[in-house]
């Protein structure tokens, strides 16, 4: 085996309760070279807590797996397909229940006809009311991992939202909107008048099968 | 102040790129105590990395982010909002777009509902095709945090989807089937035949704003 190339591993495991387990866990993962890409904690219950890491490993994970099965804290480990080979890319949508339902439908019905051609998107909701909570809520997305772009969808938004979109923007995020009052149209990349379409155009732009390209568009506003 | 108060905290850091960053971090977490309830890698750039992480900390979060910030992998560290205050519980619906669409549009008005009254419930989505596929996404759901139900919204669905069906339901996953073809639907909590029906209930069976309740329905076919 050729140990210089890096492989995408995934790991569960299953570990008791109590301070200082991660810090074991990533203490064997660097020992091993491993480049750590995600980690979720997912849920704790009185029996113990489940782990999962993605990480590039060179060479295979069976001596990683080995080691880490080891350690006095843990009771379980194995090796599991990655996430971003099952759930791949993420569209986040917010706003207003109603419309975001429309959106949903759009982005949905254009990420089946992507994801049949090999691609991974997923579309992700929250319908959500309220300026301070959605200008949190658009800020937070830059802290999810796999986000390529945020569609909001709604009637009516902007003060500290727009403040939050720019934000986003800024690190790279692509921030579609529909055609609303308020500010945040302006500070967007994209506006749209149709939910649906909205949805489409958002799942386009970010689909390597798709030949749709937001910076090449003569226009800003459909 | 009360030592003994502990408080969700959400902090964000950026770090330089390299082995055993993570490892350093959780290090000066657990010797403030800090119980680590989620950890999320967000992008990696060749400027650095961002990781964010929420914990129960006793006591205020100052002195663990002054001795975060201390360490030589740091650029930046700050305390901000957490996670489960934002986005909440999630539902996850999988299966054909044209269907996953509808039950979207069910879950997501729902959930509109109940997030005007308080609760914090997101509606997450991937339209994917393949026994295979589908049966690995299934079994990835309990891999991802917060992830309260699944809706099954399909055709035809069988074989190997319902034995990771069973298995997600045995870690205490609520599973929603459409009513079709296939095994699927005798494997689940609950089978409904009207997909934005089958969003709206699931919802309501994961709002603490809600009274339903689905171990008390009388039947289990809608």
């Amino acid at each position: 085996m050729n140990e210089n190339v890096e492989q995408r591993v995934g790991l569960l495991t299953a570990v008791r309760n109590g301070l200082g387990v991660l810090h074991e866990l990533t203490g064997v993962i660097a020992r091993h070279q491993g480049d750590i890409r995600s980690v979720d904690i997912i849920e704790q219950s009185e029996n113990g807590t489940r782990i999962y890491f993605e990480l590039d490993l060179p060479g295979s994970p069976e001596d990683l797996v080995h080691d880490i099965g080891e350690l006095e804290a843990v009771h379980n480990v194995e090796a599991v397909q990655t996430m971003q080979k099952i759930y791949g890319k993420r569209i986040v949508i917010m706003g207003g229940g109603a419309q975001v339902g429309q959106v949903a439908v759009g982005a949905i019905a254009e990420a089946d006809r992507h994801n049949i051609r090999g691609e991974h998107i997923s579309v992700d909701t929250i319908p959500l009311v309220g300026e301070q909570a959605l200008a949190a809520a658009v800020r937070a997305v830059t802290r999810l991992p796999r986000v390529k772009a945020l569609v909001l969808a709604g009637s009516l938004m902007g003060g500290e939202i727009e403040h939050a979109v720019r934000e986003v923007r800024q690190q790279g995020l692509l921030v579609v909107s529909l055609n609303m009052a308020g500010s945040v149209p302006e500070a967007c990349d994209l506006v749209v008048t149709d939910p649906v379409q909205a949805g489409v155009m958002t799942v386009m732009a970010v689909a390597d099968t798709a030949k749709f390209n937001v910076a090449r568009l003569k226009r800003r506003e459909f």
